[in-house]
């Protein structure tokens, strides 16, 4: 049996048993079996039923202590009522075979409700007292897609890559899953939505995604904290790394008592976190859609240097749009396009385009081509003063939308250097095919032309705030070389100042 | 020959020539005349050009001067340097026949080029002196889905309904159309792609519409105005009989410039439209998709008699980020529940449900099914403090989309009086069959739970604002009438207040 943490079994266990699995199609307890085979966790998987002999081919056992195998992770999928009896075999098992090491409960049915409170509290106190930890309850658990280990009962698969998701609500988590797997829009590594936190926290997950390879960023639907502080400890130790992408509820007293009664959460003033937030360098969304397509700019693209934009589009009314809402963000500004550049620009463009009105923008009019869009974009791609690079299509009856979408992923592709990379694709479905294109070459698409500057300012920000966090680190450390020295000269004043 | 306005004919022109009619399926002066006939017009169609005999099976002419029949509209798609010729041979035939109203100018090159200037100052001195009014130039023209009439490359049919929308930019308007129609989010009545806005202006295109029986809302994308007095006068005359709702770009100075090479227009100050906006009860926008779905809103529902809001939902998540959102929109409330109301859902609902935590608020949780949210729906939807209903939805693996959808669309149909119901269902193209059903119900669909929220407010804050206008323009009747009876009385003195 390799040898895990507490932390990294809930991930990615050698072995788990679904408490409450069942052989009818209907029932959560079936589902999530389903799924955590379709998911294709290679672990050893124990049903446990005192009424079925076998479900899916699996052989599935009376009860927690008649598994003949080690057992990990223990998924709860029974009725509230029934939980803490369950609990009580966990504790038990442990103390006979020292082997179980964390529980996810999906129950619903504790402090969400007021009547759940004294439950909710017992659950964690067996639990605790046996040293296993807890997910949940009321959540849809884990998923990892690396381990192929999931207990959620609405994704079956999900493709690979580097977004990580902690979220108070399985609906939300969810919601934006599903949504995007449609058009394979994001690539997951980790998912854990954890309902009521009773035991392990966000500060402990965030610690653990800081230090896996596979995440490149991690996205939190947050309601309310038990312990702020240590979340906020432990997401400063994170943002310096990889960026947290935030969709904060609760913020105001109506939603607080909607949040009381969904996870039990305490929302806390708005204002307070909102500084917390920016202290700590965590990107907050001010929308659903924007904390979205923020989450999947970071695992599609690189962390901009900067915040000059460049801008590319034949349509005059977006390309408007998207450069007003860049002139309301502070960390991005239109970049000044090098004289070589601009030359280059005018000798593939027709006179009719707009070239540098304002500077950094170029609107290629009516007169737009596939190919033109690939001309222009082998050229200002390579622009030395923009960090980003936006652009803003949509196709017409006039444009072969697979030999456009071909013409600029060619041409991102062919960049020594990749740059963030964003664009607009407008026509909804209309575009469909554009939009897969560009998504499966790793580039960034979105809906509309205020989001897109938006996710660019999203990602500027995150970029200044780690270059700051790297030279304070430097710093830090040059200061810490010195004290040594000093230490080393003085060792004296060195205890003196340990005191 | 039927007697038509301009401005009228505009839109439902007995005759049209296509200046420029190419039969060559790449060109637009092809495609333009291929949705004309798709779109079903029944007027007179004359193509002209002088190198065809037929195009799409109708006689083609080598002029203008050539067609034997009245013309009412020229649809102009040729070089912007043949479009002063094409004019004068307006004027010429308007003299010789008295027949052209108005001419549409799909060219580009005219004032949103520096060099262009002149060119659209000559084009207006023509049409002007020949009494031809002009639409454009640099746009896609007009769409009217009652006469069929259509001059759009883009959008070869769309389904009629009660929106209505100018715009300065045609790709905006198109992105929107193209988007929606895809799965029937929005019925069209009339279209105006305006552009440069030479002659017909924004204003008189306002007043038309507001007397056209089949527009229920308007829809402007706005960069600039020349003349912002008359466009405000104009919309004061409107907003009391139906919204307007706003999207203004060009806000910021480089925004300005963007649009300034657009379509020649001057953005000026955004706080002053900001505050002539809302004196004259438009509503903006602060986002493209909130202008989408505004638009899409009251085309689709009622106008609310106030802002009293009730939540249906079983996503915790979700329904937590509604709520906070309502509690910053000034004109939403929650709903206080009625004790019948709350007594009958207490009567259908399984104890875990959340009834009225906040007040107005239900939480299904994860014990919702299909006939649950019907008769949760039968009774709230009966909630006489309330004005409108928000519900987040999203399907699961343990509900049948389809009868989900019939149960909540039977529930809406149900009820005698129609109030507001605006839904956000969330999984994106997983809910499609959800979304399709309560669209084609008549009922909103949106995609985010804080866009609804949003949506609602917009709908509120136009209520309030035509409440008020309502009870003004009656309190402006009475001192009217008690004004004329005064005058009677003593004829002098209202003489002398006449001075």
């Amino acid at each position: 049996m390799q040898n895990v943490s507490a932390l990294g079994a809930f991930f990615q266990p050698n072995s788990v048993a679904v408490v409450g699995a069942s052989s009818d199609p209907r029932k959560l307890g079936h589902t999530v079996l389903k799924n955590l085979i379709s998911m294709g966790y290679a672990g050893k998987i124990f049903p446990i039923n005192p009424r079925e002999n076998s479900i899916l081919d699996l052989r599935c056992y009376p009860s927690l202590l008649d598994v003949p195998e080690p057992v990990e992770i223990c998924a709860l999928i029974v009725a509230a009522d029934r939980t803490l009896q369950v609990a009580a075999e966990m504790a038990e098992r442990k103390k006979r075979y020292n082997d179980i090491l964390g529980a996810i409960c999906m129950s619903a049915g504790f402090a969400e409700l007021p009547a759940g409170e004294a439950r909710q509290r017992e659950l964690v106190d067996i639990l605790r007292s046996a040293s296993i930890r807890l997910i949940g309850p009321n959540c849809l658990g884990i998923i990892d897609t690396g381990s192929g280990f999931n207990t959620n009962f609405d994704i079956s698969t999900y493709a690979k890559g580097g977004l990580s998701i902690l979220s108070q609500s399985g609906a939300f988590g969810n919601s934006f899953l599903l949504w995007a797997r449609e058009m394979r829009l994001v690539g997951l590594s980790k998912y854990a939505s954890i309902g009521n936190m009773a035991d392990v926290t966000m500060a402990e997950l965030l610690r653990f995604l800081k230090d896996d390879a596979s995440t490149r960023v991690i996205g939190v639907y947050l309601e309310g904290l038990s312990d702020p502080e240590k979340f906020f400890d432990a997401a400063r130790e994170v943002t310096p790394v990889k960026p947290i992408v935030m969709l904060k509820a609760g913020r105001s007293a109506q939603g607080a008592v909607a949040a009381r009664y969904h996870t039990g959460s305490i929302a806390g003033a708005d204002a307070v976190y909102d500084g917390a937030f920016k202290q700590a360098g965590i990107l907050r969304a001010r929308t659903v859609a924007e904390f979205c397509d923020t989450m999947r700019a970071f695992e599609r693209q690189p962390v901009p240097d900067g915040g000059r934009v460049c801008i590319v589009t034949h349509m005059g009314g977006p390309g408007t749009i998207c450069v007003d809402e860049i002139s309301t963000i502070p960390d991005l500004e239109l970049a000044r396009l090098s004289p070589e550049i601009r030359d280059a620009l005018k000798s593939v463009c027709p006179p009719m385009a707009n070239i540098g009105h304002p500077d950094g923008y170029v609107d290629l009019t009516g007169a737009h081509t596939e190919k033109l869009y690939s001309r222009v974009l082998n050229i200002i791609l390579r622009e030395k003063n923009a960090d980003l690079f936006l652009q803003l299509i949509g196709p017409s009856v006039y444009l072969d939308q697979k030999q456009m979408a071909e013409e600029i992923a060619c041409a991102y592709e062919a960049q020594p250097v990749k740059k963030p990379f964003l664009n607009a694709v407008t026509f909804g479905n209309y575009a469909r095919e554009i939009r897969q294109r560009l998504e499966d070459a790793g580039i960034l698409t979105v809906e509309h032309p205020d989001t897109l500057a938006r996710i660019a300012g999203n990602m500027a920000a995150y970029g200044k705030f780690r270059r700051k966090a790297v030279t304070r680190t430097k710093a830090d450390k040059n200061a810490t070389r010195k004290d040594a020295q000093t230490k080393k000269a003085t060792p004296k004043s060195g205890l003196i100042r340990g005191v």
